[in-house]
């Protein structure tokens, strides 16, 4: 059983004020070996290379999401909704507080070259040897399988699950409005106070009240600025392309047997597919910039490039294309090779649709529960049926696709004339 | 010769909304590889351990110096102002820029742990074999070394030296501003725009018009509010200890001959007192992070329990004290044996007096340029003499002894019971 | 001629920090009684009684339409674009800070009810004997004339124009900013100093960088949501109501040699049509408001009624109607007349389409000129074509049908049942 | 009885972001003709003469004393706090809502003139034959009564009167905040979340616990700063030293029987003290505005002048005095009768001692509550006995003697050579 606190702790944030602790198990968590190692792992990946105030952790993120959690849940408890499932606070909170426990240094490349997932690393950290395991079985000893089950959204009371993981969740609140602080932008403010007083709990969803549409297109259009502005910004993306291309030449060369200039346990487990929840919690993003600061002075001159152009941001250049201009890009591979640079490794066509964010889309029932309205007559609708705004933003796609190339690139001789007109007039 | 961009470069900033390069030198020292080396070290060391949203970097900041200068300069041109020399405008620029650039991983500590100087480590890379040196001569052969004689603060223009580091430096109005918003507490706000329209240069030094003296004031009361709530918050000097300890404990195993769970030659050298600027460079926090993490590994059990508490900041706890009960805490020595901890590393008694950071205080000419009013007959005054809100701060020393000492120190078994009341009842 | 003050006047500014004021000419101009009296008239009509916050006046906005004049101006200058007119800063600068001179109280419904309007009022207080004409003549003979040419978007030079009346123009982009601020609602803010930057004068017309179009959608999507949940909210469309309502029975008494219990001159002329400058300067609010103070005792009951419902806030309610429920809206007459109430002056039905807002559309150009980015190769595009944001926005038309009736009329015996249902359930 | 509404109802507040009311009772007294006519009275008086964004009305204020007071209690509720007599919740939200009632316009000015006093006038207007004495007494027969004695700080249980005024009471914290908002400055902002959360009931006081008392240091030096810098302000203080001459002059030419170019009844009674709470009603700005307005065209020049001067903002000119030049002002009325203008009505010795503001004293208890702070111990004490920056800032006395005078006297002949030095100089 879990207790309260006798003293109520708190945090102070800038995004939401006060971060305020009351249960034994939530304090208990947040001084666990393995949350506290979400402070060596950036929120945002690769963005600071763009934003240079964005260097917040998911430590900072995973606070800030149970603490809207906790007041949506303080809200319904104090409201004495009837459809609200009071004995899953609990619950709640710690699924809420823990739901990026797993995610590694660089995520979305890390995963995409290791074809690794993090909401399984989280499963597997909560319910595996470890401390906040302890903790958790401390409080209730079903509390582990729990937690795994909102993650893998299995949990059987969807409300739990749609709290932490909806269009509309915790989750997201908290990263637009923490992503904006820190980077800087003004797009990502809308009103999560009026938002937090409309939702509410309705035959196991959370829903919100019709009177607080307008707050919640403010919100859908925040997110919109957010995606197009932030998220998928050609040079955040430029990062985590040269990212991936280390990851691909270090396994190609751990592959071929060759001897790094640095490699401990955990990069070789990493390797190796081989990785205990031990090993995964010594990755970091301080191990990762370790391994890339020695190879850059490693034996295999691509990978001691590739090292250096990411530690000394010297990220790769990009232009934008129109569809029907990717055919002229074939020309790149023949000129990489003049000035002596190994395409697999130096360029990329890129198009920002396979990525981990996305705008709104009603239809996508499957994946995210949609945003429920309920009106004056307690009858539930779809955000889109009724706001032409949302409408309007579901309906765009504003992808586009990119070529990243190094600088050296435009030096290559007898390029296509019309490949160097593209490439250097737009970059 | 130093030229304009053909195109003003922008970088939004999430303190001055904006900040504008105009000039290729500058441009190319922010790209140098030793200035993207600050995005590996947090601006203020420890304190994201009591502030979690503190983990902003000195590459934040340095950029924050250099726009601060670059608007009071512009100011000064446009005003016309005949005492300001406009050909130290690159000088000041740049020196605004790379002030910093010899800071290394958690300064504070390392610098007392190796008697190291992080103003000296500057000096070195700007006129060592480096990019910036480079990038540097280029503009004008001479820079580099009148940059390192602005940081020892021994150039003969004493306005250039003001602008960088005098009791209103641009380096301390961003300092205040950006950790504040980085922490989210509320006291480091002052009215910088106001103070950037009243500044102006005066027979060689960087003056204040008396109508902006409300504003002064502000900044000074801010600055005061600063320093106790944040700086010396005891929590980050807890972090800070337990830093020292390691380096302390390190140092001494290096010295016997013992063999690291982890050592690579950057470390090698740093122990050895024997780092080139080379090995300074791969001197940033993700190697003290890796190291620390390898060496809760090591056969040393103290310093593999010291990284250990470190890294999932389980940071000793601290208990204030009156003068009069310092000779009661010589009892903590013997009870640390009892529970078996080595009372070299596990305890600390602190008077936060020896720290980089001060309060205003008038007298201290020598170290830091005073503030300087200009009255409408155009006379100088130092500010305390018409203020006496600045006069009451500066008068107030709230320096306090602190205890810092293991959770584990409270089980020891007959302790003497007034220490027991002294740390059982204040922590 | 104009002269530069000897010293820089300051205004504190809550949106813009500061105002800055440099020509001897806008000081006085600032100074005069006529541009004083716009302290006495609110900048949001009726709104405050929707928004207690908003009770800025067209003083504080007419200061931030100068100040953001100013700072393009100063931007053109200090960039040295060529297509700039320089000699017409002093015209820029007097056109925006007096535009809003003619405005008087509750303009909008005024305005409508006796078919006044405000520009041609500003137009013949810059031309009559007034304090400002006399400014203006002393610093240029032609000034009041060419100010008059700019307020009736007749000047030559379009440039001229479009900085103060455009759709995005000095003046739209304080008043989002100042409105959000006032009232308190996040949906105003967009970055103000990205498009001062990105603004630039181009063969006449004020166009902005491609670059900068992200800005340009932020502040597009900003005016939607201001319109619809500021401007067109129904609340503040039902004190507009009142007010007609108010000035419609007093014209039909005075045109009934009724005897008011209070009229001054002032009044007597408006009802009369026949003010001169000189009394128009004379109608403010106070006035206004010390008439339907005195008329609350007036011997025709309506009059007295509606004046104290204004006083009070005792307003009318609404209901928002689907368009095929307009029909069902003709019992409300009746059953006005049942409960004692003159239909006349007791309900109306309201399509928000005749508002003196709009969002943006960009078919629109001969009222006012659309915005054209300027993309790399130099040529100019209007936003929609290339914004699918914009182009989403641009179509939607939200208007709504509402009727606006007392609450007593809810009381009225033998009502359609099917009307009851419908003003019942929905206010 | 009152109840609770079936709806909460919310305001949005530029300074809280919202407003929630959930008592039937408080919802009928915001909608009530008296609180309304709060919209009519600027909360600030004069200061938006110096800041013009000062616009806001003591409605806005009131319902932000109230909503502070509602957090307050619902948090002592939720702590279940056994110091606090719940049932005094209705009596504190209504006492705190209603405080300003009996405001007029420009108070201070008004009541100086007339001596009346809006506390005696909140008295009156709660117990007298109004809206709010009937919507009070519905919910409570005894409630107008209590308000009362909350009002005059005569109520037996202390705690109730110290949440509405002492030395941190709901009323100052809102205040400040929200005229630090409306002025613009930097300086109002403290952090009420944090004291909200320390303060708390305890044997029948509000005390604040030790832990918050950096949060008071920091609200006591932002009263400290506005207090100088905006509610002190000498453009301010020049419209109120108008003000008061108005109503001199009008009270001399009442007595002596002059013919007025308007006079209305409820300014009759207002000159002849025989006031009824009905005709303090309708005493608002709007009156005051259009008798001045009326009044620049009557029969007496000074009071015609002096109404003029304050409507168009030429207010009298001012220079700070060292004591020992007191002296010398006893020059200027003789030159004020050398350019012809009544010393009586055209100068001003002004020592801002005796204004309704103050900056903390802890010794001044018998007018308000001191600060008390409850340390770990349960043992009280006053703030300034612990804290060095209160002790410091509460010995300062800033007060500093002013002369005003109109600019005219500049060109009187034969002024005493000194005297023009004093005012021309500094002025």
């Amino acid at each position: 059983m879990s207790g309260k606190l006798s003293e109520e702790k708190v945090f102070k944030d800038p995004v939401h004020n006060y971060i305020y602790v009351q249960d034994e198990t939530i304090w208990e968590l947040i001084n666990s070996a393995e949350f506290q190692r979400l402070r060596r792992i950036r929120q945002l990946g690769t963005s600071y290379l763009t934003f240079h105030g964005a260097e917040h952790s998911r430590f900072s993120h995973s606070l800030g999401v149970y603490e809207i959690t906790r007041r949506i849940i303080s809200q319904f408890e104090k409201s004495g909704f009837s459809d609200w499932p009071r004995e899953e606070r609990l619950l709640c909170l710690c699924a809420a507080l823990l739901h990026d426990l797993g995610h590694g240094p660089f995520s979305h490349s890390i995963e995409r070259a290791f074809n690794s997932d993090h909401e399984e690393w989280t499963c597997r950290i909560v319910l595996g040897e470890t401390q906040v395991n302890r903790i958790l079985r401390k409080a209730d000893p079903e509390l582990p399988e729990k937690i795994a089950a909102v993650i893998r959204k299995t949990y059987e009371k969807k409300i739990v699950v749609s709290l932490i993981s909806s269009q509309m969740d915790a989750d997201r609140m908290d990263y637009l409005l923490r992503d904006a602080y820190y980077t800087g932008v003004d797009y990502g403010t809308f009103d999560l106070e009026r938002i937090l007083r409309m939702v509410r709990p309705h035959k196991g969803h959370i829903v919100v009240k019709e009177s607080g549409m307008h707050a919640v297109e403010d919100y859908l259009m925040s997110r919109y600025q957010m995606y197009w502005q932030v998220y998928f910004h050609p040079v955040t993306r430029s990062g985590e392309i040269l990212l991936s291309k280390i990851f691909d030449r270090a396994r190609v060369l751990y592959g071929g047997a060759h001897t790094f200039s640095f490699l401990n346990d955990t990069l070789r487990r990493l390797f190796d597919h081989s990785m205990t929840v031990n090993d995964y919690l010594h990755l970091d993003e301080a191990l990762m910039q370790v391994a890339f600061m020695q190879w850059t002075k490693d034996s295999d001159p691509v990978l001691a490039d590739l090292c250096g152009r990411f530690l000394d941001r010297r990220l790769l250049k990009y232009v934008p294309l129109e569809e029907s201009e990717i055919p002229l890009t074939r020309g790149v591979r023949d000129c990489l090779l003049k000035v002596g640079l190994d395409p697999d490794y130096y360029m990329y066509l890129d198009f920002p649709a396979d990525l981990p964010y996305d705008v709104y889309k009603p239809g996508e029932v499957e994946e995210k529960l949609p945003i429920l309205l309920l009106d004056a007559r307690d009858q539930l609708f779809e955000i889109s049926s009724r706001s032409e705004i949302v409408r309007s933003i579901s309906g765009i796609r504003q992808g586009q696709h990119h070529i990243y190339f190094p600088e050296e690139l435009l030096a290559a001789e007898s390029m296509p004339d019309e490949l160097w007109q593209l490439l250097q007039k737009r970059s």
